[in-house]
């Protein structure tokens, strides 16, 4: 079994060399991923530059493995296409330092890829440990082994790819694994605004995420699957339709 | 009425005046658009530099309208935060210069520009003409202004949207609107490896979409919409959940 291993937060990652660690158990790991941080770049692809596959030696673990000058979404496509010449059994981003959650999966680099290794018609598979100061990504790992073994046993349609959240609790306090929805996440965002050192105006945004709220622990959703301390896993697909208003739409034009 | 322009071709292109002429109709438009073309983006967000707010005066067209340093995803959020001061009834994406069609709007930075107006709770739309070389916007504006009065006065639900793509014809040869699902849009992709003048490897994507068959014509989808000249509205969502998965993906965990 062959498997891209890839992610966003950068090829010298820990989550990512724990995920190529744990995914050598099963496969053969290939590493293509970005040579920095790449958060928040949503499906971004290369168009306007060339890209350069710069080979690397990861500590701790001995696979091949490949820096890109891309987005996690490049990193995918020249990994199956140049590097992996077409021969891929799995795609699986991450581990992830930080939650990939309900909304936020529209802004993910890291899941990102998972959605180009499922245009691919790859299997793909993107996972987040929820906390962005654990260092401890060994339990994510073993639920991406399982996760992945799940996957690749049982199949997946066409066009769907699975997200995961692993809580960063120690291993003894995971309640289980729960598949959900995708929740809401609501941001308190805003931009500063400063002036440079000529005095002409910048902005950069900042805010965090709203805790949520008793009411949003009641729903069956990824946010209250991890709050709650259990795997979420979340199957997600690539039609954006929202097929229950077409017909309201039609609605609209009727008679012109 | 106050409605928000922006557009992934920059602020300066032909599509975006036309928008904004058009939008003029019928509200008090505020442009705020990329500096330069961020096509392909995807749902980008400038996390880690600043941006900065450039009042312009667009050619033709006698508005408020301001360069942006950032993707359009980031020109929605801060034209809605600090440019609108959250006073916005419709953020409106385009007029693309080619299709955003089927699984293309993944990649598509006009429509992540209307995902981003969405998560803010603003009636959005995106807007494209289906040809690269056509430079007449005219009917394209008008088709902008009719969804927009028809999407204000029925409403959408929370967290949809409405991506258009209207056929590059002249009037006379549209057959009418179409409200579709969006279809599969297939690529003859790859990468091109060439030397650079040190004899360094690089990767350039290439690639363009494969003509839809006989068989793609046959259905409902945007992209068999508008090569039978209608145009083709889809209501889309941020609800990735592949929800008739939950059940079967909760089956391959039970009993551990």
């Amino acid at each position: 079994m062959r498997i891209l291993v890839t992610n966003d937060d950068g090829i010298f990652s820990k989550g990512i060399i724990q995920l190529a660690k744990s995914m050598s158990r099963i496969g053969q790991v290939v590493v293509a991923a970005p040579d920095e941080e790449r958060s928040a770049i949503g499906h971004a692809i290369t168009l306007h530059k060339p890209l350069r596959i710069e080979p690397v030696k990861l500590p701790d673990v001995d696979v091949e493995a490949y820096s890109i000058n891309g987005t996690p979404a490049d990193c995918v496509k020249i990994g199956v296409d140049v590097i992996m010449k077409r021969k891929v059994d799995l795609v699986i981003s991450g581990i992830n330092r930080g939650p990939n959650l309900g909304t936020d999966v529209i802004y993910s680099g890291t899941v990102s890829a998972a959605i180009e290794g499922c245009i691919l018609n790859i299997p793909s598979v993107a996972i987040s440990l929820v906390s962005y100061k654990s260092d401890d990504f060994s339990y994510a790992g073993e639920v991406a082994v399982e996760v992945a073994q799940k996957l690749l046993e049982h199949g997946l349609p066409e066009g769907v790819l699975l997200n995961v959240n692993v809580p960063a609790v120690p291993k003894g306090e995971i309640k289980g694994i729960k598949v959900v929805r995708l929740g809401i996440r609501r941001y308190a965002e805003t931009y500063i605004k400063r002036l440079d050192p000529r005095g002409k105006p910048y902005y950069w945004l900042t805010g965090e995420a709203i805790d949520a709220t008793q009411e949003d622990m009641q729903l069956d959703t990824d946010i209250a699957a991890v709050n709650q301390n259990y795997v979420a896993i979340t199957p997600i697909h690539l039609d954006l339709t929202f097929y229950s208003l077409m017909d309201t739409v039609t609605g609209w034009f009727k008679g012109q």
